[in-house]
């Protein structure tokens, strides 16, 4: 049955080849301190850095400069950022890149006026923020982790093996987004195909769980079919607009808590990517890749139905003649040959995980109950190993 | 392509059999005098209201009562409920009801701290709010129309024959709604399948427009395909929750805004049905289902490759050996025959409309032009009597 839930999404999105214009109608809602987040300085290269910076000036803005946030955010950046935060009294967050600058800005924002280390309460001990939340809002220029519109934050403790996501109350959401997927066409073909897996495999996350029918389900079906669709007219030719629109919206869909409601999730990839994220630093959703066959293979006969469901409504299987095992099966042989289509990884070993990882990466590895098998550690390290 | 657009859609929602008790959270948000808004009575007989109105005592607020709202909510209800707010100060309008309760709840509540004529100023000459806009929100008991998460409001003006629909901006939406599928189980056949209607169209107004290939119209596509597949659920057995939950669900998600986001939409359905509506004062859903299959087989040549794919993605029809116009008239077919099964109307007779209201009707029809084919107003007349 579709469970009890509350849902409310608040985030204010402005989408499509214009839309960076609307950040002049969302500054003057907020004070005069900004805090400019970037990551690497592609922004730098492309001119949107300077876009923005004069969009800020003509607002009135103080800028205080927060780049050289990394792929996967560190603890040590998140305090770097707290203190830059706390130094200037920033009044508003402005994440510009991909999911990693927005999931850096949302850690920075329940951090800002915390007085605990925010590592130990927020990723450590998964506490919720008591204090007051400095605002956020992004620009986007990658797609793929939905961190545009929901409340997740993923940061990684080196030190410590630990990429750990926390998925904040719906005040921590961003403010508002900006989406023009014109700043998607110059990303190179690996970060695209990653962000691409990264979506759907979002949707594989909520779907393959629970034995329910619901419209969840449906919905998830449809955001399945339309990144599926979209990604193999990117694949043919990356500027197509059309195609990186609808990968951009679907990305936003798949991870802004709508088909989660009222149903149970699994998110175990996740948990077996990230562990394996924080050994290798290699990209969220080629780690996500890496691990997903031997998982969903692993679990299939515990979510046959479902699995036979994907089969027959995602990848347009025909059931006639065969068995539910043998229609579940080629559902995940039309995935795997998607994935080898897109070039995603699809072992650890090619992203620089070795053997002698495998027991690091299984103590790293959170045990989740949402899923059609709840693993044993033994089964974590068996899935890893055939991921290698 | 996905066109340029915004979203925003901040209603908090609160789903499932507990979900009343949500009030409790809400009330406190608010000042002390609350409209208490519903309709014929009915929830006078089920408990409901005086459930509703031990939390307002309990949460210390005077209720300003607001009784009677009918069906297609009257231009004159809507001075009555205006004064009553006037003269009471209210501090929160509360419906509690359908869609119509919900619809008038809004229309009150743009028209309250408005200076000008709420009727000619909103509905006949279509202008945005400048006043004051009195906080909504909603205890839903029946399905259909969406207006628990969106910014529409029906209103009805018998001198004038007009039924007119005007959508609001974010800021008219309901600040929270309180969705419990129990309180759907009771309503008659008749109402039940009325409002499956309802979403059913609200979905075909949205997904029959453009030639463009995006995600809104998978999403369009699961969700008829979750409420067909629920609504034959219900129909064998009405108490069954899990299928009057999904149903519930679905019509909140086909008019919130989400699937009509980027693409042309239609709504000449709703121009036919409301404009007959006014002259026959049936059920919404029952004029939508009166005018549907005139209307789609007249304009299936202009949007020819919408059709077969609504009958393939939908219908499941098969397109082998087939030409696109057999497979599309196929999928029509297909849904004459679930609308059979459930028993709406499939003419205009029936609900009491008759020959010589036809040029009445056709007069009151606004034509759109987001459609497969614009129009003429001999063409309407033409529908409106294949629709008798």
């Amino acid at each position: 049955m579709l469970g009890n839930f509350s849902y409310k999404n608040a985030t204010k999105l402005y989408f499509g080849d214009d839309s960076l214009r609307y950040l002049n109608e969302e500054l003057p809602k907020y004070g005069k301190t900004v805090q400019l987040i970037y990551g690497g300085g592609s922004i730098k290269r492309t001119g949107l850095y300077d876009e923005i910076v004069t969009i800020l000036k003509d607002n009135g803005k103080t800028v205080v400069e927060d780049g050289g946030v990394m792929p996967n955010p560190t603890v040590e950046k998140l305090y770097e950022g707290v203190r830059l935060a706390r130094e200037n009294d920033v009044d508003l967050l402005l994440a510009v890149g991909g999911g990693s600058c927005c999931d850096y800005a949302k850690a920075v924002s329940v951090s800002v006026h915390c007085d605990e280390d925010p590592w130990d309460k927020y990723y450590l001990r998964f506490e919720e923020p008591a204090c007051e939340i400095v605002p956020v809002g992004c620009v986007l220029t990658m797609v793929g982790t939905g961190s545009e519109m929901n409340a997740g934050a993923v940061i990684t403790n080196h030190a410590q093996k630990l990429k750990i996501g926390h998925v904040f109350g719906d005040e921590v959401m961003p403010k508002f987004s900006i989406l023009n997927p014109m700043y998607t066409l110059t990303l190179p073909k690996r970060q695209m195909v990653s962000g691409i897996y990264d979506i759907f495999n979002h949707i594989c996350e909520q779907y393959f769980s629970g034995e329910d029918d619901n419209t969840s389900d449906y919905i998830a079906e449809a955001l399945m079919k339309s990144v599926i669709h979209s990604s193999l007219i990117a694949l043919e030719n990356p500027n197509d607009y059309e195609a990186r629109s609808n990968i951009m919206w679907t990305a936003t869909w798949a991870l802004n808590t709508l088909i989660s409601r009222g149903k149970s999730t699994d998110w175990m990839v996740h948990m077996l990517g990230q562990s394996a994220g924080a050994y290798t630093d290699a990209t969220h959703g080629m780690t996500l890749s890496a691990v997903s066959l031997p998982y969903y293979r692993f679990i299939l006969p515990y979510g046959l139905a479902k699995f036979k469901r994907f089969a027959t409504e995602v990848w347009g299987v025909c059931p006639e003649g065969k068995t539910d095992e043998q229609v579940a099966e080629e559902g995940l042989a039309a995935m795997e040959a998607w994935m080898r289509k897109l070039g995603v990884a699809l072992n650890l070993s090619e992203l620089g995980a070795t053997e002698d990882m495998i027991e690091g990466i299984a103590d790293g590895t959170i045990i989740l109950d949402g899923g059609y098998k709840v693993l044993t550690r033994d089964e974590v390290v068996e899935i890893l190993r055939q991921s290698l």
